[in-house]
């Protein structure tokens, strides 16, 4: 117990986030490293040198008055970046492979139920219709996705090899081989003109809070075979207007939706997503975390960051994510 | 018109299979040649060297005593090779990359739909429970494809980029990079019990009939996340033994099924597959054929036949596909 302490904050519920299996998995992986579960009495705070935390509560890390680096068990960062009170010190971001690919398959999943209309073809089995309806192949459909960092990147590969035309759209230029990238507020416009379905993947920053609105969805393609376009956001809640959504659902601006966020989750039994027949809703479970994977991922980064390497995947404080 | 005359006989029904249109078709792609529309009361039956069917009558064809090559707009030809006065000249299946996109685009939709517990989640929806349950990742499960041509190899592939562990099991021995293969009656116990999702793109023949019954139901994965294995058809509805899927659903040998053919079709209304809730039900458009590529394929392979050059995707007459 030579090494550094590193404090857990874990504020989880669910049973993937039980605190008491977190501090197993980190003993586990941090040799010699001591690991406190907070809160402890009897703590004395100047130790802790590392954090990894998960939805902590607004002022809990100021306490830690030596911490150098904070892990956030997800990948999402826009809670923590709200809090003002955050120690100026490095944020690190879990990117591992296996959530990356888990969202790939929530993406190919949903983009491929709006495509080959499920929707219809569920209500056609409910109703013991027959009624095969003409199907387009994936060429004929424009998959435009918001957000080009390793998820969005590596969703826009898998879709392309199904065989649908990729566009990509992100804050700054990107290049991906074989995706036509646009970027930035003046090419957004060409980007959602030529998009059949909507894939948003993007961080919540002050610049993209609500970004999905009305004025967005109806720059959306209105001709493509689907007869309106669809919006999937496996994002954040925070991107979207919800009452916009509904009321493009309802006027035909959109022919449908996947979302996996909502701006309160868990999602208020009165929300009309629950029962609208264009919503196909999922309880912010499109890319579980591996536990184990994110831990083995902190304590790699920790023995990096203490033989001198650089951390990966710091947040950028100036751009949010 | 000076090339041998080209027979059309369309039993079709749906607007997709219009005689009419499929006559346009042929018309714009058979340069010089005369394409006829059966039943044409004038027509001489000894003109006729082509013909290109889909769901003639059995005897139809034996009314041209000097037919070359039969053409069947289809990848299925179990119907044409029951019918015994088929005339003994080359029957060439469709093979068209079009279709074998289609098909992957359904086997990819139905694996991830069971995978990422689809019913499970809009029941969920339709209850407004909020209630995530663990999601492994695509890496847990192994989906094994029985029937490995041309569109089982494809679907194989994209499984495999998705990170499913994907094996093979066809009559005879394949090879296919990165896919574990299986073959014949010996490998068939090995390839079953290591399955958690089975996909059957197999064709249908004496040998196949009836081959996706309870005892080959019985041999699947047991231990797999999914709790029980699940089967996905989207060969041949005579593949089948439909009263045997049905038990096998009810006590639990089977945890869900996807499927796309039936042994009548269309399905009746008295079948339980409309109801019962672990059925994923479509109605035969697993793989819609692309009229217009289909027509040029055709076209195409006369035009080879005439330079003297090999036929392509001809039917093996003892194997029946």
């Amino acid at each position: 117990m030579n090494k550094a302490a590193l404090a857990l904050l874990i504020h989880g519920g669910t049973e993937n986030w039980s605190p008491q299996r977190w501090k197993s998995r980190f003993d586990n992986v941090c040799s010699n490293r001591r690991v406190v579960l907070l809160p402890d009495a009897g703590l004395d705070p100047t130790e802790i040198r590392y954090a990894a935390v998960w939805k902590p509560a607004p002022g809990e890390l100021a306490a830690f008055p030596n911490l150098r680096v904070i892990f956030n068990l997800g990948a999402g960062v826009d809670a923590l970046m709200a809090d003002r009170s955050l120690p100026k010190v490095p944020l690190v971001r879990v990117a591992v492979s296996d959530l990356t690919a888990r969202m790939t398959e929530y993406v190919v999943l949903h983009v491929l139920m709006h495509h080959r209309q499920e929707p219809y073809l569920r209500a056609s089995q409910r109703e013991k219709r027959w009624a095969p309806k003409y199907q387009w192949p994936a060429s004929a459909i424009s998959v435009g996705i918001m957000g080009l960092g390793t998820l969005g990147a590596h969703a826009a590969r898998a879709l392309t090899q199904l065989g649908f035309r990729v566009t990509g759209w992100s804050r700054s230029a990107k290049r991906i081989d074989g995706i036509e990238c646009f970027h930035g507020a003046a090419q957004l416009d060409a980007f959602l003109q030529q998009t059949d379905i909507l894939v948003s993947l993007l961080p919540l920053t002050p610049d993209t809070r609500h970004i999905l609105n009305r004025d967005l969805f109806a720059k959306l393609h209105r001709t493509g075979p689907l007869g309106a376009p669809v919006l999937i956001n496996a994002g954040r809640g925070g991107l979207q207007n919800e009452a916009d959504i509904l009321a493009c659902l309802d006027d035909g601006t959109l022919g449908g939706a996947s979302l996996d966020v909502y701006e309160t989750e868990p999602l208020p039994p009165d929300s009309r997503f629950w029962t609208h027949p264009k919503v196909v809703l999922t309880p912010h479970n499109a890319a579980d975390t591996d536990a184990d994977e994110i831990s083995k991922y902190v304590a790699r980064q920790i023995e990096r960051f203490e033989s001198g390497d650089a951390l990966e995947n710091v947040v950028d404080a100036t751009r949010g994510y």
